[in-house]
């Protein structure tokens, strides 16, 4: 069986992008591992798999697994090459698009410069439903390793973040305090660790600690956690140009009960057919 | 401009191979690079060029180019994807194809479980011509790296090879002794150097640090190197099976004055279609 697919990725962040709706294939876990091999197969971060809802009120659903098979909750990466696909493929020709996902409804809009705007949710601050282990909740919270105190903002965006202020990206300790972070008992989950440098109050440049993962190129969930973290301790506007290692993305939030919206690019690499 | 690519790898070896017969396209460097890139673009070692020969009595040209824009002499995984690609994409129907190289011409023979037989041409021993610094040929030479001796085979298989006999290929100290030696001042053009264990006189195991790349998971050249070096000091038939970390490639050499010949697999990924 050979199945049509378009290679994209959002900064950096890569992903097989297959329509299901126009063919079939299914998708084994161990296929999906081989395919995932940069250097035996096509290669990519993720495979997102768009399909025809089982909820009319939507207009899409997707799905996103890792390259070991296991199902992504959320991903504001893919989210923005999931639009770009479905208008280029001219499945739809709404200019906001309602898709069904593992977590709820998402809604992502196209807009100018080939952008895409997507509505991440309300960041979730209180202590217990980040998972955080702290009294009461507060805009950061001391956090000991060996022996030496960080101030650490937590917020989850489906996924919990805790996130360092430091004075450069560039000397920024991400392989010996990510790691460290990551696992610390204040996370019973572990959390993903964003290390971020504050250029002026609408610009930040940003390092993610990616739970599981190690440091990646652009986390999207990062870039709103750290923009959120950031606002409540009074450093940031509210809108913030976040640079990361795979370029840059817009964050616009509005402060407690509002969602984060992300702005930014996805770019389509090649068009290809494969054998399942 | 649009231009269709197919996806191949020898042994893990990757390619991007094009056909410029039946279409026309023009590489930059920089486009090379972009498209190299493993989460930008399409993700590859090499870009394999197939092309009209200028030469009458051969039936293809190919160029083999790194990433980086620089073209590569001889590649024996390039070459066996280039065969399979010529057959499965019918531009020849014959069963050994005789292309022209940078190098000369390279003959090339399609084998039963679609496999490839490389003529990789005779090795080079004579030190002055690998080179390699000595007084007078050996089988193998003493090099001193950090007060200590190690006994090495020296081969050019159009590329200067030094190879050492270890215990085990799992504890080679292949990131310490590789670039030690690689740039080891008895190699004035510096080495690809190969870590061989020898399971028995018909079976060995590899790992090859190449030159300017570090380890990579299949050596081509480095594996004739290495079986002819074994040969030469006593250790290996004329018939040997090579392991290395991407998979197997049959070697077969008859001494003195004949040509190696290399017997390996190649495979298609996928087939893609890309903007220039």
């Amino acid at each position: 069986m050979q199945v049509r697919f378009t290679k994209m990725h959002g900064l950096g962040n890569d992903f097989m992008v297959v329509d299901l709706i126009t063919q079939r294939a299914r998708f084994t876990p161990e296929r999906v591992r081989e395919l995932s091999d940069r250097n035996f197969g096509i290669g990519f971060d993720q495979l997102l798999l768009v399909e025809t809802p089982t909820d009319p009120e939507m207009d899409f659903k997707y799905r996103i697994y890792n390259a070991d098979g296991s199902e992504v909750e959320n991903c504001g990466n893919g989210a923005r090459c999931f639009a770009r696909f479905v208008t280029r493929k001219r499945l739809t020709g709404k200019q906001t698009i309602a898709v069904q996902t593992a977590k709820g409804p998402l809604y992502l809009s196209l807009v100018d410069d080939d952008k895409v705007r997507v509505d991440m949710g309300e960041p979730v601050l209180k202590p217990e439903r980040i998972p955080f282990q702290a009294e009461q909740q507060a805009a950061e919270y001391p956090v000991e390793v060996n022996g030496q105190l960080y101030q650490v903002g937590a917020v989850s965006m489906g996924n919990p973040h805790g996130v360092l202020r430091i004075d450069s990206v560039d000397s920024a300790p991400v392989e010996t305090l990510g790691p460290a972070l990551e696992s610390h008992p204040s996370f019973p989950e572990r959390a993903n660790i964003g290390f971020m440098e504050i250029i002026d109050r609408n610009n930040i440049r940003l390092r993610v600690f990616e739970r599981g993962a190690g440091e990646t190129l652009a986390c999207g969930t990062g870039a709103c956690a750290a923009v959120v973290s950031g606002q409540l301790r009074g450093w940031l506007d509210s809108d913030v140009c976040v640079q990361l290692p795979g370029g840059k993305v817009d964050i616009h939030w509005n402060g407690y009960g509002s969602s984060v919206i992300m702005t930014g690019t996805a770019d389509t690499v090649y068009e290809g057919r494969v054998q399942l």
